[in-house]
């Protein structure tokens, strides 16, 4: 787990989701500005914050390293908040889906998240890889770098929980 | 458009929306007690508040009562905020996306809205229905019921405003 406190994550062993996100993350509040990932929103729009923690998928993160020609991809390389193992892909999981840790503290799944220069530029740091190394990052992270979410139910995460995924249920009419 | 301070709403002709929802309207706040819609969670536990804001389409409303020998539902009955009227059906649309109106004020779709007997309740008194009459409401409703949303971004809603439905984009991985 890391907090994005700073650009590079530090990897915590717990931490305390609130109704405005990580306590001290960098991505916590209430609200957030409007920006390139709102392109339908003037830039500076205030927005209810959606994207207040990111997950990532260890699964996903190993085939987007393999397909990079990479031995791995740390989660903190990407500024993640919180990585899953275990779970296999988690990019595609429906938004609505709730993700939720033993303490009943619960994230409510807005968003996959989309690849950017950023964190290529931080993976590229991190790796010490050259642009022609880092170059493939995006085509292969699109659909596979993870989620944002944000707190639907406060609680305690600590690393190692066992989590749960509660999918919305369709409600179809009658014909 | 109904301001559900009471029940039953008053129709409106304007009003505001901030981030904890519509100004004085009963299901407004940052948070709500988790109730019979949410199963999962320990009745009263405290949750985000994704159900600000109902919304109704007068397109279904119209199904709904024709099926049910009615000349019609009205939205106030149902306690609903918004009426959309010439869009069709909005029950289905995927939760993520966010209805927008020209003010700039948006809602984030988090869920379709179930019909329940508190609804079927305020309908039968409001068009003096007997038990009989009323009883088919809960079958024809299931997936016509309208949407609940929170507040994406404030500001004001007018009635007969024209309204914008941005859809989130899937993002699938290359194989």
């Amino acid at each position: 787990m890391g907090s994005a406190k700073k650009t590079p994550s530090t990897s915590v062993d717990s931490f305390v989701l609130t109704f405005t996100g990580i306590v001290a993350d960098v991505h916590s509040g209430a609200t957030r500005a409007a920006g390139p990932r709102e392109p339908a929103f003037r830039r500076g729009t205030m927005l209810a914050n959606l994207r207040q923690v990111s997950l990532v998928s260890t699964e996903e993160l190993a085939t987007i390293a393999s397909r990079m020609g990479l031995s791995r991809l740390d989660p903190a390389w990407l500024a993640a908040n919180i990585a899953i193992e275990g779970a296999g892909p988690i990019s595609q999981l429906p938004r609505g889906t709730i993700i939720r840790f033993p303490s009943g503290a619960s994230l409510y799944v807005s968003d996959l998240n989309s690849p950017c220069k950023a964190a290529a530029n931080l993976i590229r740091e991190h790796a010490r890889l050259t642009k022609e190394q880092i170059s493939p990052f995006v085509p292969h992270a699109v659909g596979r770098r993870g989620l944002v979410a944000f707190v639907y139910a406060q609680g305690r995460v600590t690393s190692g929980d066992a989590i749960e995924f509660l999918f919305a249920q369709p409600e179809l009419p009658n014909s």
